[in-house]
């Protein structure tokens, strides 16, 4: 028997992700968000929501560019204060003892010390009411090479990237292998 | 040191989500994606990405609706089989030995089985080139009671949902609580 909770955001998983940009001071800042995803393959892009209110909206228009770092569960605390403190009064960086870079492709900074990195030109910003959708070109990805297996591809266990779950507002690591997609299913059928 | 990977789509946890929708016969079809997330807060709204190929393109347009429905783990092989399958020539429901269950709110079905149904309205269908993203509107959430904690609240560990990790193409499952969101950032700020 299902039961209603009403109209609301509680689906599962969602990302733990940091959105780099510049503000106006040419200052880098950072902003965690949860309300995001791949929305594209070809071209590739991602999608990451931002209020109006934050600090990291006029930014990520300005200069039509923004960097999502994503971090290990080791920075979850880090991550936890990115969502919290506004770019407005803090350098986060700095509070976060941790390194802005810049980068090559777009005009925006990414954070040093996380494993993963996507680069991404600003193609749409889609105002939905309380959120802005901005959707993004993935440029390039960059990854630690400390966290990619034998054959050059990321190992999930080594990133092991944060999971957030809405409702509870708990932030969970990755798990076990439960099987190999495009795969497990072919005894059903497909 | 980061090492390119070039323009892709390695963003990481992506989520496992199977689209429900009527076709224009009148039968229910899911299909899976890892392309969506939730976009805005309010009013509440998720975005899932289908390529006009699939049989689930026409039918969210025709009927202006979608659910997603979230599988726990055990689920796996299903989830993985609705997203190889095609509704065009199989009854993906009948196949994975799984219920469609019509919504009270929106014209399209959900999983019976699957702990948590999110039932949508179609608000905007945004072509960005291999992918057109689908923005919904959240009519309601729905829960099994199991997944329930005792305050009512959806229990991660119990809804145990699926983690998809692009590159790898592994599906992964729910691992430790790393902390508590808007909590554990409160040391360094905000």
């Amino acid at each position: 028997m299902k039961k209603s909770l009403g109209a609301n955001t509680l689906a599962q998983p969602t990302p733990v992700w940091l959105v780099g940009s510049y503000d106006a001071a040419g200052k880098p800042n950072v902003m965690t968000i949860a309300w995001g995803g791949i929305c594209c393959s070809k071209p590739p892009c991602v999608t990451v929501s931002v209020r109006k209110e934050r600090h990291t909206y006029p930014a990520v228009l300005a200069r039509k560019a923004f960097t999502v770092s994503v971090p290990s569960e080791t920075y979850a605390r880090q991550a936890d204060y990115a969502g919290m403190a506004s770019g407005a009064k803090a350098d986060k960086f700095a509070a976060m003892g941790l390194t802005p870079a810049k980068s090559d492709l777009v005009d925006a900074p990414y954070v040093q010390e996380f494993p993963l990195v996507l680069e991404c030109k600003l193609l749409q910003a889609i105002d939905l009411g309380a959120h802005t959708q901005f959707i993004g070109e993935i440029m390039d990805v960059k990854a630690d090479e400390s966290v990619l297996n034998a054959e050059g591809h990321i190992d999930p266990a080594k990133l092991r990237p944060i999971i957030f779950a809405p409702g509870s507002s708990l932030y969970y690591g990755l798990g076990e292998i439960v099987g190999k997609a495009f795969s497990i299913g072919k005894e059903i059928g497909g």
